[in-house]
C-alpha cells in the first residue's frame, strides 16, 4: 500500500469511512479461531455498492489486497488479512433492501447479522432459520456456506440463496440469480460464490428464502452411556423420517465444561438435544415417536421442554458450548469440523475420542449429528507450542480419517487458512480445477489471498 | 468426422458399442420438443467411465463434437446434435454403483432412469422424489437441473446432489463433492455442472440423497372460477406453512385436452391438484387445514383421494397433460416454462392467457404453482410456419415478462436451443461470465456445442 494509493483513496473517501487506529486494526486482525492474528494496514467501511466497486478498482490499480470482514465470528481465519492491505468491514451495509412477505423472500446487504434480520422479519410471522450459533453477518455466512443446528432441516446457506450481487475483480457487478424460487437458466453462479470466502468476488447483496415460524416447537433432551449410542440413536431418528428441526450431540466432557461456564445443571452425561417444530398435532406425534425410538436405543433421562423459557435455556447452553471452551482464562482452543456419511459417524466419533485421550489434552466432541457433522474442541495452554501442535495433530488425523470415510474436512466452518492442507486429499484433481477458477476470477490474487488456495 | 477418426474409433470400440443405422441416427436427432431435428453422424454407447474418457480424448484429437443423450425426453433440444458429430447415449451406463440405505444415499451411473432407480430402492422404504413427469435419465435430469411436481417440497435436482463424477474436456476425471450431507470445503463444482447441459463436461456418476417413503399420502383436487383464484389459493396454502408434497395448477382448457387424450372425466374447470404426505396424523391435519383455506379462497368441488388407485389415476392425468398436447395427430406444440416470484403469479398467468387468446391458437396453462413455475403449451398445425411463429411469439413475450417480474425464462426445462435468446436479458453481465466459464471448461467448443451459449 503505497503513498500514491493512499492519496487517491483519501481523496475519494471521507475519513469517517476508514480507520487506521490501533483498536480497529486489532479488531480486524483475528476471528474466533486460534490462527495467528495479523492486522490490516487500513480498515474500510463501505456504505454503498458503489463504495465496493470503487475500492475494487483502486485495489486493482494499486495492487492492494482486499479481505472482507463480516462479524468476525469465523472459525478458520477467513477474515485475517494474510497479505495485509485493506480489511473491508461491511457492518454499515446492513440494510434490508426489499422484503416481500408474500414471496417469503428478503434481499439484504451483506453486513446485516442474522439476529438483526430475524428481529425485523419475525413480526411478520417469518424467520430465517440458518443458525451457526454466533450472530454472524449474512454476508459472512454466505461466503463460508455456514449452517449449524438447523441444517438437518434447512440445509446450508447455499440452499437458502436465490440471488447474489457480486462485485468482480474487474469492477463489474453481476447478479447470479433471480427471485424465482427455482431456475434452470444459465450456469449456477450462486452456488459457486457461496462458500468461496471472498476469494472470487465481493458480495454486496443477498436474496434469501424465508420460512414461516412454526406454530409449535418442542425441545427435548436425553442421555446415553456412550457417544456411539448417541450417534446410533440419531441415525435411527433420521431413518424414521421425523423432520427434526435440530438434533445435537454433546459429549459428557463438553456438558461439564458448559455447566461451569454458564452455571447450568445439566446431567453430565453423553447427550442428545432435540427440537421438533411444525403444526401442533404433528409436533406432538413426532415427539412421541422420537421418545419411543430413544427408549429402544438405550437412551435415558428423556426430558421435554415445551414452554419457551425452558426451551431457551436448553438451547442457550448448546450455543454457549463453543465459548465455554474458547474463552477459558489462559487457555487456547483448536477446533475440528468433520462431516461424514451418517453410518460412519459412530466410528468417527470413537476415533476422535481416542485421539483426544491419547493426547492427554482436555477436549470435547459435539455437533450436528443429523448431518453427520461434528466438532472437536481441544484446549491447550496458551503459547504452549508443544500442546498447540498436539491439538493440531488431532485435527489433522481426524480430518484425514473423515476424508477416507468419504466425508469432508469441513462441514460448515470453511477452509480459510486451517484447512488448505486437506484440499488436495479431499478434492484430488478437482482442486486443480478450483485453483484455475480462482485464477479465472482473480488473476492477480488480490481477493482474500491465502484462503482456500495457498 | 474424418476417415482417420473413424479408423481409430472402430479399432478401439467393438461395433456393438456404436451405430450409424438410420433408425438410431433418427432416434438421436430429436427430443420431445418441436425444435428442428438433426441427426448425429454416429451414436456411441459407452459402458464404462473409461469409454467416456476414451471418446473424450478422441473427440479432442480429431475435433469431433460430442452431444450427450439420456432418455430423449428433454423439452429444449438439449440432446439434438446441432454440430453433428457423435451422440453419446448413456443407456448402457445404468447401474447402481453403491446403495447405502443407512445413509439414505445412492451412487448411480447417469443412464439409469428415475423409475428404474425407484423400482430398486422402493423395497427398502426409500425413494428418489424428483419427478419431471417423463421417465427421464438421472444424468439428463442432472444436466438440465430438472424438477417437476415435487419441487415445492424437495427443490430441483441440484438440491439432491452430493457428488458428481465428471469427465472434463481434457480427459481428466474429477469428483465434485463427497458423500457427506453438507460441506464447506473448496468451490462448489457440483452446482456448476448441474444444469450445465453437457456443455462443461460429461457426467459419469451421480450421488443422490434419498428420502423415506411417507407413511401416508393423500391426494386432493378442487376447482376455481378463474386461473387467478387458483394462483391466489396456492399462495395462501404456501403461507400457511403446510409442506405440500405436490401442488399443481391446470387450467380448464388443459383439463378438456387431457380428458380427450386419456378418456378421463375430470370436471372441466380451472383446477388445483394437491398431494399431502408424511406421518398419518400430520397428513390428516394438513389436508383439513388445506380444505378450509381452499373454502375461504372460493374453491369448490374439494375432492379427496386417499386410496392408492384413485390417487394414481388423478396423478396419471396430470402427468399425461404434456403428452395430451404434444401428441395430437397433425399438430405440433410449443411450450413455455416461466417461473416468477409467487406474488407475481396471478399477473403472469393472466398475461399468458391474454397472449393465447390474442393469437387465436389453442393452448393450455398448467404447472407447479407452489414454485411459481408454470408451462404454456400452444398447439399449431404441423408445418404451418405462420402459426408456429405465432406460438413462438407467445413464448418470447411470456419469457421476457417473467424476467421483468424478477423471474426466469426457464424454471425446469433448461436453456438448450430455445432459450439462448433470453440469456442476455435474464443474466446481464453474468452471461458474459458464464460464456467465459464455457471457454474455461471447453476451449474448443466440442461439448454439446450450440446449447446455452450460441
Amino acid at each position: 500500500m503505497n503513498n500514491e494509493f493512499f492519496k487517491v483513496f483519501s481523496s475519494i473517501f471521507d475519513e469517517v469511512q476508514w480507520s487506521t487506529s490501533e483498536s480497529e486494526l486489532y479488531r480486524h486482525s483475528h476471528d474466533e479461531s486460534d490462527h495467528p492474528s495479523l492486522a490490516p494496514e487500513l480498515v474500510f467501511f463501505p456504505e454503498t455498492k458503489q463504495d465496493v466497486v470503487d475500492i475494487m478498482n483502486l485495489s486493482r490499480k494499486y495492487d492492494v489486497p482486499l479481505t472482507p470482514f463480516g462479524a468476525g465470528s469465523g472459525l478458520e481465519g477467513q477474515a485475517i488479512p494474510l497479505h495485509k492491505g485493506i480489511s473491508i468491514n461491511f457492518e454499515r451495509m446492513n440494510k434490508i433492501l426489499t422484503f416481500s412477505p408474500q414471496d417469503m423472500l428478503v434481499t439484504v446487504q451483506p453486513g446485516i447479522t442474522r439476529l438483526q434480520l430475524n428481529s425485523f422479519i419475525n413480526k411478520h410471522g417469518l424467520y430465517f432459520p440458518i443458525d451457526p450459533g454466533a450472530d454472524a453477518s449474512i454476508g459472512g455466512m454466505t461466503a463460508t456456506n455456514a449452517s449449524g443446528t438447523t441444517a438437518v432441516r434447512y440445509g446450508s446457506m447455499r440452499d437458502q440463496l436465490l440471488d447474489l450481487e457480486v462485485v468482480l475483480a474487474d469492477g463489474k457487478t453481476i447478479h447470479t440469480g433471480t427471485k424465482a424460487k427455482k431456475s434452470s437458466s444459465g450456469l449456477h453462479l450462486t452456488g459457486l460464490f457461496a462458500g468461496s470466502e471472498g476469494t472470487l468476488g465481493l458480495i454486496t447483496e443477498v436474496t434469501l428464502k424465508l420460512h414461516g415460524i412454526p406454530e409449535q416447537t418442542i425441545a427435548a433432551s436425553c442421555n446415553f452411556s456412550t457417544p456411539q449410542q448417541c450417534a446410533e440413536a440419531a441415525h435411527a431418528i433420521l431413518l424414521s423420517g421425523i423432520p427434526v428441526m435440530r438434533m445435537e450431540f454433546v459429549d459428557a466432557c463438553s456438558i461439564k465444561q458448559v455447566n461451569i461456564y454458564g452455571k447450568y445443571q445439566l446431567p453430565e452425561e453423553h447427550s442428545l438435544f432435540f427440537e421438533f417444530a411444525g403444526m401442533t398435532k404433528t409436533v406432538e406425534e413426532e415427539t412421541a415417536l422420537a421418545q419411543s425410538i430413544i427408549g429402544e436405543m438405550h437412551g435415558f433421562n428423556w426430558k421435554v421442554a415445551s414452554d419457551s423459557i425452558e426451551r431457551a435455556i436448553l438451547w442457550k447452553a448448546r450455543h454457549e458450548l463453543s465459548y465455554a471452551y474458547r474463552h477459558v482464562q489462559g487457555m487456547a482452543a483448536s477446533g475440528g469440523d468433520v462431516c461424514a456419511p451418517i453410518s460412519k459417524l459412530p466410528e468417527l466419533v470413537a476415533y476422535a475420542r481416542e485421539l483426544i485421550v491419547a493426547s492427554e489434552l482436555t477436549g470435547g466432541i459435539f455437533g450436528h449429528v443429523g448431518d453427520g457433522n461434528f466438532h472437536t474442541i481441544i484446549m491447550y495452554e496458551a503459547f504452549n507450542d508443544e500442546d498447540s501442535q498436539k491439538a493440531r495433530n488431532i485435527n489433522d488425523q481426524l480430518a484425514l480419517r473423515a476424508i477416507e470415510l468419504e466425508g469432508t474436512c469441513t462441514g460448515e466452518h470453511g477452509v480459510g487458512i486451517g484447512k488448505i492442507k486437506y484440499q488436495e486429499a479431499e478434492h484430488g484433481v478437482a482442486y486443480e480445477v478450483m485453483k484455475n477458477l480462482k485464477v479465472f476470477f482473480d488473476p492477480e490474487n488480490r481477493l482474500n489471498p491465502g484462503k482456500i488456495f495457498s
